[in-house]
């Protein structure tokens, strides 16, 4: 009597367990049909296009219109939020800064626009209006605007394709200019439209190989300066320009410009050295390169070195930035840069950049910069560490930098006329170790070697072809890795986690058991498509009849879908052709967790009621619902 | 005291659960090294060029090498596994099958080779030698083997690019010869390198989308034939084929061509339509054509019609293939086609093609064909058809049908002088409709949107552009599709499963319950790239501060990392910013589930002591660990 009631509860519980698990199956099965592909595509844009849902929480209020005005307003201008609460302790640090920032600014603003092939005065321009207007609308606190040495590379490589800086000099300063403005023009669009995600596409190691490259490209063009060659390539590549270096040293170059641009290399470095030393002294490192102008203009208009071969600058426009016209096209723009820049530093002192305000400011300041005769500005990584160190508080130190290059524009450049162009070189050479960083590449080779070999693709791409082929090098191979990692049809085996209900790859957990009679294997990838599912079929038939035949005799295949995002009408051929081989086989192909879309389209293409309904939530389910059912039928 | 012990034993219990949590946390954090990229790389090749691992199974044995070089010889030749077997009933369902076949091949051969530019005998040498050397070389049963639509269409859009047909055919026949050859060399190096995956990169839609545009080009190009034009348009492309169509209805075309063409293809029409509804006439609509054939040749040459503007075929050559010299030049192979009939057939009869073995199959028989003055031969989905009903048992049917096309070859080409070109033409256009597959299309709408779209962009590339460019479009749409899918930057939420431990997407799985102190994420992609990391990162941060505001207070953020396959440089460094961003905000950040390569890199990377290794097996645990913690901490 009592052991008939035993069995009667222990038919009940089995019977409460079956329940259980047909209603989980039926879980799986009856879920809601997910968003179709419009409704998804509609969602993504709007989510990406349209800002956070509580931007205009005002506009139902009555007073809610000057509430609304006002906050946005502050969205665009950030300084408007910032000024409020400034004050002069603020001011004080920020000037200190901004005339450090202003005296490393200076000549190597003048040193990038002979990169550029542009006029020297027009390296100052950019760091008059651009700073100023990112001081408006920028949301980085640190970030210090002008002009940059890659973007500078970038455009001296470009433009000249379509017109020639020596023979048309003007030009080919609007079609700089032009460029600039359609830099600026994507920015705001860009942010405006918030698809700032598509700077993501240059990933960070194409970055860290494209601007060590750069660098090194950027450095090589200095020995034009440095060694006093008149006549030099317009090519970027390391060969080409190692040849023009090798025939105008075998033809002529002047000794004194190298001393003279080798001594003050030295100092600048000395500077740094000791500044490193000691952070007190962070002025010292800063100030060098304009104290290396002063001096070395001053020992040439002394010594009257430039009538014995020493290049000099000669005449500096005097004066503020004048009107610019425009002709119409094209260029890519490099903004994911100062971004990082902007990220890393707003990291360290615990505020939030918003990413798509950022790319807004950017656009606007490049879009007005390209009315008033500046090139490409963007974020300096070496000013902005000297901004950081001078102890800047907000953007305020960029209008001081701003104002203190109006002032010398407008009384100094007179004073530059004797200054060597070595000495340019040298400031220019200086900051280029800053930039070339073997600490990270080793560090991305640790990590990740495909992303290591996107890292060499830009690298070499940039220094033995052009600066172009550097970027599509390692746009190219970031996107091949993209699709072999989607698409490899790697397959792992998994076993049960001991004491658990847990199934786990058996490569990844050694401690986890396979199960005697259920193979269960689980896709290595996201997607099951055309190209890979007809070789995962095969290579999970291989394991299914190999193992039937030696080692265990497996009864039910039970595949573990839990990867899958999506499927196509090639995977699920696949997987019919696999139930049918497996059934003929006398095997039995179960799927588990499968993903919303997945379920969905197995479901229309009838796949579910084809294999017989073995679709269960979890792993542990299929294995005890599988194997009961052969048991029960034995 | 009972209450006492009571509580030292949920003490106890409390510290078991503690430690077996902490175990298992060691289980994911001390998995053992993955293979490294390059081990990887070999052993992903050697799984996909070498065998299977018991192919030499006898060599260790000491009479191994007979028997070993028994079992490569039946691998390469299937024909002396299955001529072992063979006996009079199969042969008289061979005879019977085969010469069904030959009576439908030799009227699709000649139209074919039209179709491809050629002289007619070349159709009928295709069918000679390429399915003897399938017979002997190949694991299907049922395919039938010969000159095809779609590839005598590739021929004849390709190659006129560089031999004019007409202005100098003999240099055309060479090219296409030499065509044939390297599509042979392709296909049989996929074999013997085990690379036939790569023919999966052309997707089913992609192929059904293709081969319909195919067939309307097709009957188009059929049109010449049928309304008798003699100057015709060498495109293919539809408006072009149209406005030739147009210009020569205008100017000059013979009723009598038109009328003998319609009738015959109405018959052909009639007897398949008697034969689909009597499955015991099955021969036929297999016979039609040849019917077809021998009545309007004898039409023509009892009434002369051809004095009377009905083209004729005139000549063919007589006799056997002569040899064939070789001119260098390439093509692209259309492999996926015919192996898909193969696997079609294979499937309904239940036995296994190998589809490398048929590669190398494919491809000898086109290198050998080439040498015989054949042009691409593969297998063709009607006449495997025919073959199928025929009741055919094995490649032998093949054999015959080679050899009634050898008798034909030998005595009756110069019956068919008279054979009016219109009834090839209509022996064509019958079996176009076949190729032509709206119900598929409507499936792939229906189950995937995305691959009705590859479908749709192969189908008008073909029509409206060129072959290639459907080609090209269907594979570009397919990659792109992937890319797409890879990268998208979706995240879900999830929920706990009511009565489970398991924690589901809320979408997919209405009934799962948010826990109200976590917020628990799960990525949707299997990669965090540069392309998604930094979006992917700002939706999380965007969900967890909304919902820190208004409806839940969330403590925890625990992303489920199950999906990702791998990780890069760019999603550690999001992962890190998304650490340093949620623990500002007070909020906590816990990881679960991280596969094998994602958890090396982020232990690599350091990433897990800099989050407080707060690192789970399982959500269920996370948030218990977490939140239990949390409460400790109050």
């Amino acid at each position: 009597m009592a052991s008939s009631a035993i069995e009667t509860d222990g038919q009940e519980i089995l019977d409460l367990e079956k329940n259980r698990q047909a209603e989980m199956s039926q879980w799986v099965l009856n879920a809601p049909e997910p968003p179709s592909l419009w409704r998804e595509l509609m969602d993504s844009a709007r989510e990406t296009v349209l800002p956070r849902g509580k931007r205009f929480p005002y506009l139902k209020d009555k007073d809610g219109l000057s509430k609304t005005v006002i906050s946005v307003l502050q969205a665009m201008f950030p300084i408007f939020s910032w000024c409020r609460h400034y004050n002069a302790t603020k001011l004080r640090n920020d000037l200190l800064a901004g005339l450090t920032l202003a005296s490393l600014c200076i000549p190597q603003s003048i040193g990038y626009a002979t990169l550029a092939k542009l006029d020297p005065q027009y390296g100052l321009y950019t760091s008059v209006i651009p700073p100023l207007i990112y001081a408006v609308m920028g949301t980085s606190r640190d970030i210090a605007i002008g002009p940059v040495a890659v973007v500078s590379l970038l455009m001296s490589s470009m433009v000249p394709k379509l017109e020639d800086p020596e023979a048309n000099p003007i030009a080919y300063r609007n079609l700089v200019l032009t460029t600039t403005f359609f830099a600026g023009i994507f920015q705001a669009a860009f942010g405006l439209f918030r698809l700032g995600f598509l700077v993501d596409f240059l990933s960070h190691a194409a970055i860290v190989g494209f601007v060590s490259g750069a660098a090194i490209v950027i450095g090589l063009q200095q020995m034009k300066g440095l060694l006093g060659i008149a006549h030099f390539t317009n090519k970027t590549d390391v060969i080409s320009v190692m040849q023009a270096i090798w025939r105008s040293v075998h033809q002529y170059w002047n000794p004194h410009n190298f001393i003279l641009g080798c001594s003050f290399l030295s100092f600048i470095k000395l500077t740094r050295f000791v500044g490193k030393r000691n952070r007190k002294l962070f002025w010292l490192p800063a100030t060098a390169p304009l104290i290396s102008v002063v001096l070395s203009t001053l020992l040439v208009y002394l010594t009257r070195a430039d009538k014995h071969g020493v290049m000099i600058i000669k005449h500096i426009k005097k004066g503020l930035n004048p009107g610019s016209m425009l002709k119409l096209d094209l260029y890519a723009l490099n903004q994911h840069h100062s971004l990082s820049i902007g990220r890393s530093f707003a990291s360290i002192k615990g505020y939030h950049i918003n990413g798509n305000q950022e790319m807004v400011a950017f656009g606007f300041m490049n879009i007005l910069g390209s009315f008033t005769s500046c090139y490409v500005a963007t974020g300096s990584f070496s000013r902005s560490a000297v901004n950081f160190s001078a102890g800047c508080e907000t953007a305020m130190s960029n209008i001081v930098m701003a104002i203190t290059v109006i002032i010398s524009l407008e009384l100094f450049t007179r004073l530059l006329y004797f200054t060597p162009i070595a000495v340019l070189s040298a400031i220019i050479l200086s900051a280029l170790p800053g930039l070339v960083d073997p600490h990270e590449a080793y560090y991305i080779w640790k990590v990740d070697k495909l992303d290591f070999l996107v890292c060499i693709g830009a690298f070499f791409g940039v220094l033995f072809a052009s600066v172009e082929i550097g970027l599509l090098a390692a746009v190219i191979i970031s996107f091949v890795k993209i699709i072999i990692f989607s698409i490899r049809p790697g397959t792992e085996e998994l076993g049960r986690l001991p004491g658990t209900d847990i199934f786990c790859d058996v490569n990844q957990y050694p401690m986890a058991v396979k199960n005697s009679k259920a193979l269960i294997i689980r896709v290595k990838s996201g997607l099951l498509c055309f190209a890979n599912a007809n070789f995962v079929k095969e290579k999970i038939m291989k394991w299914a009849t190999e193992d039937s035949q030696g080692k265990r005799t497996v009864q039910v295949v039970i595949l573990d879908m839990s990867n899958l995002m999506n499927i196509d009408m090639s995977g699920i051929a696949s997987l019919l052709e696999l139930q049918n081989n497996l059934a003929s086989g006398g095997m039995e192909l179960a799927i588990t967790n499968p993903k919303w879309q997945v379920i969905h389209k197995l479901r229309l293409a009838n796949f579910v009621t084809k294999m017989g309904g073995r679709v269960f939530l979890t792993v542990g389910e299929a294995v005890d619902a599988c194997l009961g059912a052969k048991m029960a039928a034995v």
